[in-house]
């Protein structure tokens, strides 16, 4: 038997990947399935779909129904929701490449979700370094080593990398989880039947 | 009590209003809500974005994801999944008319869900007058008696209309459903919560 594996493609400026990243470790641990989080960063795909912003600034209608939208599925969640008043969306570049170091240690889950809670529960803005700086120590790391190492060569190399690799599989949107065998399953409302596909072709 | 009643706003061009319009009746029924059924036409809507054709077309990445998703759905719904050869999307001017007619007899709800199965799940064009004359047909109905009534002003004047009113509502897709608070619920993927939203205001 096979181990049951899925790829939860995020994007830290994306309002969906917040319940998708809250709900996935549960449902990933009940199923028995390995999830192997993937940031990367949606921008470069916007971009080559001629947007120069998120959708949901480009479309109003569509803006405005996705927070109301998104509101009622964090109550319904017992997700707090409280978007900040700043730009939407918010730059991710720093967050995903300290994610990327965290993923290297282990706390990339529990940071990731920090960035969301902060994002998308409390209004913080984190495109602000002093917002990272306070969830970094909270995770009991030191910001000054982990910047240090989210500025390096390499980890900007790999998300570079990440994030062209997401276009290359077909990714347009996040989340996105996609199965061993390239499945792709776009949104957080189809989190549920991704892990049931993984399940599946693992047996 | 207040009766539970639930506006279903669906358009026969749109890919995942067919799970919807297959859906609804026996979910409606499950839990005690009215249907209201209201077919429109989303093409203004999409110009008024900019788009001259659908945004599956528009964005190619997407709309092959669409595909695959639809079918991926049917298969867990046991819903016959068999797109057409033929453009997309598929001029629904006549299908919305003739449903109108049906409507007011009793019989657009049946006359709504052939259109679906024939454009979806038989490969069949819509937009071609001899499907809707079998369609028409097999309901038991003269297709002459009804196509004349489908043309005249008063039904013209009654889809022109609420489409009009869909977009005022803010209807940016289809499906979507509108509780009677004024709720808005997009797509196939919120039938159950609006469901369960139009229950629970009518207490």
């Amino acid at each position: 038997m096979l181990v049951a594996v899925l790829d939860f493609w995020f994007e830290f400026a994306s309002t969906y990947s917040y319940p998708a990243a809250m709900r996935i470790g549960a449902l990933a641990g009940a199923n028995g399935v390995e999830i192997r989080w993937r940031p990367f960063l949606l921008g470069p795909i916007f971009k080559a779909q001629g947007w120069e912003t998120s959708p949901f600034n480009v479309y109003p209608a569509k803006g405005r129904y996705m927070w109301r939208d998104l509101e009622r599925l964090c109550a319904d969640l017992g997700l707090p929701f409280r978007p900040g008043p700043g730009h939407f969306p918010q730059g991710s570049l720093l967050a995903s490449r300290v994610a990327l170091v965290g993923f290297e240690d282990g706390w990339g889950e529990e940071f990731s979700r920090a960035v969301y809670r902060a994002e998308f529960g409390e209004g913080k803005q984190i495109d602000d370094p002093a917002v990272i700086t306070e969830l970094i120590r909270a995770l009991g790391h030191s910001p000054e080593t982990v910047f240090a190492r989210a500025q390096s060569a390499s980890i900007k190399d790999r998300l570079r990398a990440q994030s062209a690799q997401a276009q290359q599989l077909g990714i347009f949107g996040a989340p996105s989880f996609i199965t061993a065998d390239g499945e792709i399953f776009w949104g957080n409302d189809r989190l549920e039947q991704a892990l049931a596909w993984a399940k599946r072709i693992a047996v």
